[in-house]
């Protein structure tokens, strides 16, 4: 492996890291289909002849391109609902938020495809926070409409290419500096402040926060959309020494003070912080043009989250 | 326990589930001094009739007021130098950050007592992040000027009243509304929009970010700096259903989602995030004025660590 598959294969590790840190301390109640392994290959065939499809039929044809795919543990699971469900249409998004829910109701759309979790962990765990009103009040909207949430992160960033990593790249305009593999790419020479302008433009985000001169000169970009830890986004910039780094979400204490002391002490290592939902967004917008031929038929739309913050 | 206090213990739990989860998963070595007791009583009646400190003595001071303490694991451990070190001036800051060192080299102190990491990792494992170059030069830095970073953490949330805590409601304001142990307070009757004008004038902060309506009125305000996680956050939102919760980080994935579907399914439950460094820094300026009738003599100094980004 080189230094940029074994940078992916960590972020997939990391997870399980997590997994078995919470695991490992006892603390956690794990959900019931933590652990279940979707079934593939049944009645893929039966869904193309009819044009009907289960959310398991769904899965399957998904996971059937997916290397290594089933995982033994992931957090891609059937979050809400029934995997015999018959899908009426598809959105896909990053938060399955209640926005994100209503408006799929109303294109009578009841199987969501969503990137990042439904109940405000990681694991999806709905014991994580005892007596949460907000999230009962979330799982009755769900049932009240047969919803079902399949979350679809894992397995996206074992595709290959990185199906976050490769939407992101192709709204950018960036996908003719890609190389598979690699989490760095090279472009024409732009400013820091021209290349912020450029990510808020293409990507249509609103607001970022920046470490870095602003007049500074960028060629080599490091891009890793998400949150995907300290660990990951710190050895990235080590390895690779980018002219700017570029991530979802950063914990302040980890990566922001990294790059603030580099640059005090030599280092050129910039940092954007475009924010976690819209750095992957594009990830599932591309998911749609992806699937669509894969589920000939069903509707498919992408509904974006959204940065939910207002800047002040 | 009530409700408050019990949540105040988690705080510090929290820290120890962090730890567990980390010697659990086997994945992290931890710094040598991370289960070091530090000693107590000793040499304290000395330092106080000669005027003169070591680390040692000023970190017995300290903790000869501290609940509990020595904590028998606890991430407040020397960071860098020597505990035998004599102290010429005492630096406290949020992030012992490159700029802050520098500046307490300039005060001619070489004792920084400092609330978050040094080394871009909760635990400050050096082994985090392999041939981490930034680290080295860090260390470097502080070897060339002898500077001791003690990190002043989990007792400073432990001490009655939480000493960060406490130093944020004295800064902005609030200490008339503080009940001891609780993290809400009732103030009269504001809108989030004067609140959060408030917050940073008071407090000296720039800019922020917020969920909720800028004009709704908010009385009841839970207040956390610093990242406490999303476990704890969305508990107290819960418990307390305030007007507005003020944080310094938040998880993306966690809080924010919570408080954004929150409030689409009828909560009024708004949300301002301050910032890490900045919501928690008045409590390390406040250890100035608490530390010194402590160690009469000794130079003390606050170093504001300061808002890394830039706002675009």
């Amino acid at each position: 492996m080189n230094k940029s598959e074994k940078l992916h294969t960590r972020l997939i590790e990391r997870r399980e890291f997590i997994t078995n840190s919470i695991k490992a301390a006892g603390a956690i109640t794990l959900p019931v289909a933590f652990l279940a392994v979707p079934e593939t290959g049944r009645s893929n065939n039966r869904a193309l002849q009819t044009g009907s499809y289960t959310v398991q039929d769904v899965i399957n044809i998904i996971l059937k391109e997916i290397p290594g795919a089933p995982f033994k543990q992931t957090v891609d699971t059937i979050k809400s609902g029934n995997a015999d469900q018959q899908v009426t249409g598809i959105v896909t998004t990053m938060f399955p938020t209640v926005d994100v829910i209503r408006e799929a109701v109303k294109k009578n759309a009841n199987f969501i495809i969503a990137h990042e979790p439904s109940f405000y962990n990681h694991t999806d765990d709905t014991k994580w926070v005892a007596q949460n009103d907000v999230l009962k009040q979330k799982q009755e909207l769900l049932q009240q409409h047969q919803i079902v949430i399949w979350r679809f992160h894992d397995y996206w960033h074992a595709y290959r290419p990185d199906g976050i990593l490769y939407g992101v790249l192709k709204k950018a305009g960036w996908l003719s500096y890609f190389q598979p593999g690699k989490w760095v790419i090279n472009i024409p020479s732009v400013s820091l402040r021209d290349l912020v302008d450029h990510c808020k433009t293409s990507l249509g985000i609103s607001h970022v926060k920046v470490i870095g001169d602003l007049s500074q000169k960028c060629e080599k970009i490091g891009l890793i959309p998400g949150g995907a830890g300290g660990q990951i986004q710190i050895t990235l910039a080590e390895n690779e020494k980018p002219d700017v780094l570029i991530v979802g979400e950063v914990h302040e204490w980890e990566t922001a003070e990294y790059i603030r002391d580099g640059r005090l002490l030599g280092s050129k290592t910039s940092l954007v912080v475009l924010g976690h939902s819209v750095s992957e967004e594009p990830g599932m917008e591309w998911l749609v043009e992806w699937l669509q031929p894969r589920v000939p038929g069903l509707p498919i739309t992408h509904i974006a989250s959204g940065d939910p913050f207002i800047w002040m």
